[in-house]
């Protein structure tokens, strides 16, 4: 797993954490034959990781800052087989999903190939409308990571209606700061994260 | 990740549970040409995570019922680079790391491949001595996990004082069980996760 402070940063973009990132990417199971969409991208953190493992890997976001703060970390650790999509996810999610649709039914495919496809969900604007379009483009497998308690909740609710089968875990990781005495630990903020599967 | 119920399991062998072996692995950051041992194998849940990735791996625990169940898990998960080793670490780990040492002496290399040879310790039993041999040996990258406040900071102290950077973490998970009325968190027992590095 790459350091957090190896990562280029800017103001106000945020980045997941190291033990998050790890946690959520193994939560995903990414093989190298899959592809995958960030939904919020923030600094790149999430699609660095999985872009490393899948063969092709979607990021978008709706905040041009994080959207070149995700370019230069995909600079920085020489990631090519990664899409850059700047805009609102409730809109780009279904453009991207309608492609490769499209690009699978000229090969012949009947289907999305959606075995293969995973969406890993680290922004949480319009989460409703995100999760309606996941469903019905039968995303199998979609990771969620939330700082804002009710919103793992709802992702929870949401995605258990539309039948998808349910894993949430709640981390909380502190830090030891070495002090003259011993070790202090430095708490992060707890993290909820969903993993959901069809 | 393999699922904690995939495993096979007997009474009164430990496993490494989902989320801990998936950070331990993000700490232990192994590449395919990497060897790892494991050090109080106990149920085989890491050997077999970090068997998957590694070249080569070996495997030990003073219990004759963690090496049963640790054989039984990597015939199940078809691992065949991994090499089982029943008896006490403290006499064990120098065996190996022996042999390791003349093998690649006797390639003309001159020295361990300690740059691609990491530990994960599991099982804490003779800590003082397991540390001391893997520092003698140059290890460069060595994880251990711990439920137990008192260890976890004497291997950060010991493994300080060999010149080691260390990196100390402490992890609460919590899982959600649905009921009724909604989620209620059940909580895993807060484990210490050291990497140590030189």
């Amino acid at each position: 797993m790459i350091k957090d402070d190896e990562f280029i940063r800017n103001d106000g973009v945020p980045i997941t954490k190291e033990e998050i990132r790890a946690l959520s990417l193994s939560k995903l199971n990414l093989i190298h034959s899959d592809s995958v969409i960030d939904i919020g991208c923030g600094s790149g953190g999430m699609t660095i990781e999985m872009a490393k493992i899948a063969k092709k890997a979607y990021a978008m976001d709706n905040s041009e800052d994080a959207i070149n703060t995700t370019k230069a970390n995909l600079e920085k650790f020489n990631i090519g087989n990664c899409e850059l999509i700047s805009g609102d996810a409730k809109e780009e999610l279904e453009k991207v999903l309608k492609k490769l649709k499209e690009s699978n039914e000229s090969n012949e495919l009947n289907a999305l190939p959606s075995e293969n496809l995973k969406i890993f969900i680290g922004g949480t604007q319009n989460i409703e409308e995100i999760l309606k379009i996941a469903n019905k483009y039968s995303i199998k497998t979609i990771v969620s990571n939330t700082i804002v308690v009710n919103t793992g909740l709802k992702i929870a609710e949401i995605l258990e209606n539309y039948g998808y089968e349910i894993d949430l875990i709640n981390m909380n990781v502190s830090y030891g700061r070495k002090i003259k005495s011993g070790y202090m630990m430095i708490a992060r903020n707890p993290i909820t994260i969903i993993t959901a599967k069809k």
